[in-house]
């Protein structure tokens, strides 16, 4: 598959709110997350694939999804520039420590090498 | 300015039609620019500020706008993450040599050292 190939699919399987199911298919075992931020308790860099499975699960069970990737309007790309791809989400969100509602908009840069991202870098303001 | 800051500055400029302005006041002398492929009788990746304004003066002369920047609807973020930031541009033109209407729907990436863009990098789906 081509680099733009695997963008497509993960953008559709984030569509249907399968990231699991992305991060399974298609994430080296070595892929390093890196955030904008830390996220509470992390890192700002994560490495490997089960530290990346974990966030992926720590951020599912701590927020309230009211729309966004599953009613399928709000992943928009991919954006593909040779072994690279940019993807576009907005989600709208309860973070359940806070309760109070929010609106997620960022971009994720992924690199991809031999057919599996081994880098996502998100990008979003504070 | 901060690299978020920056982001701001040139989405502002971007929106109001004045990439050159945004090129003079954030752009460093030795700018690197990446295309996701190249543009006719261009290379992909084109280095120096003096290259970089004759990529943007070509296309401005070769492509009549029919929205987009001047609305202010269509130019988003920045999107920062450390010495980086996201911009996503849609452009409704259309280009002088094909006559064909088209939506140009891309996000470039930017690198700043020192106060001044130092790269920036264009993907989109071709």
């Amino acid at each position: 598959m081509t680099t733009a190939e695997i963008g497509k699919e993960v953008a559709t399987l984030c569509r249907q709110g399968k990231n699991q199911e992305a991060i399974d298919r298609f994430y080296s075992s070595i892929i390093e997350s890196v955030e904008a931020c830390a996220m509470p308790g992390m890192d700002q860099t994560q490495r490997g694939i089960q530290a990346i499975k974990g966030k992926n699960q720590w951020w599912a069970d701590n927020h309230e999804i009211h729309g966004g990737t599953v009613d399928g309007g709000t992943v928009e790309g991919p954006f593909p520039n040779g072994d690279r791809f940019i993807l576009r989400f907005k989600y709208d969100v309860t973070p359940k420590q806070t309760g109070k509602r929010m609106t997620l908009d960022e971009t994720g840069l992924s690199t991809v090498r031999d057919g599996k991202i081994i880098k996502e870098e998100f990008f979003y303001a504070m």
